[in-house]
């Protein structure tokens, strides 16, 4: 059976990011770009890709504005890979998947990586959903309600149609 | 040309997760989930996935321990899929990546959704990554340091062999 829906096609922030980052590899470029890692040499060697594969994911996110693709200062027939301001945006996203994978599926010597503020030296606390006044949210804290940009889809989850269907 | 490792023989929290959920379908499902979406034939007819797509991501997140699966009260027959505390864990995630999309692949109307905090009836401010003392940070006021759990795959942020063959 066809899926009836193609996600880019969803009116829906988290679909229109997944669409574009929900993709294992894409999201391990990603961090390796957080890490500094910014040639395709460098991801090819780090992450261990397929030629093809990586060129197609890079391509992908220089179109999408998420990387910005120059040539080397230091090599001209190579390339530089960067996040851009959209794509260090995505920074609460990666953090949140290294943390939740550090406390869920952690490794028996302790932490893999630790995050550490420059300025001060201290551990990061993590990746959090913040109140109005700064304050951690659990997700049971908090409710959805639909914007104006809000189609059926969205609509959903206010009017819950599929509780109709139970007895 | 082959891919030289799998992603789950990565020792990194960010490739654990990664090779669970970095999944366009797996993420919009747990979307739904954080809004309310809990039986089988609700999930199909809100994300227009196939049976068996959806069969299998379900199970994927049953046998993970992200969401449980029990006989729905009210019909025995069918069963209710519930976020388990390793699920709710899952939350900055996809608040950053629906925050992500509403702002930089907006609707022209506006927000699709908002999401307000219970207690107050104000917005959440969204998914950041904070300081030790709960100051939102920069990914480029943050550095990242090996654990003890670190082998050469999460050393080679901190190594940096890829820079060696530059001249």
């Amino acid at each position: 059976m066809a899926r009836k829906s193609s996600i880019a096609d969803l009116n829906c922030g988290m679909a229109q990011t997944a669409h574009l980052i929900g993709d294992r590899w894409t999201l391990l470029i990603l961090w390796d770009a957080f890490n500094g890692v910014d040639t395709f040499d460098a991801f090819k060697e780090h992450l261990g890709l397929s030629t093809s594969v990586l060129s197609a994911e890079l391509a992908k996110l220089v179109e999408a504005g998420v990387l910005s693709k120059r040539a080397s200062p230091e090599d001209k027939r190579s390339h530089l890979y960067k996040l851009t301001e959209k794509g260090f945006a995505l920074y609460p996203v990666i953090v949140a998947m290294s943390d939740w994978g550090e406390r869920w599926r952690p490794h028996e010597n302790g932490p893999r990586v630790r995050l550490i503020e420059k300025a001060t030296g201290l551990p990061v606390r993590g990746a959090e959903v913040v109140s109005a006044s700064g304050v951690k949210l659990d997700p049971r804290e908090v409710r959805v309600e639909a914007g104006p940009g809000a189609d059926a889809h969205v609509l959903a989850f206010v009017d819950r149609p599929w509780r109709r269907a139970r007895p």
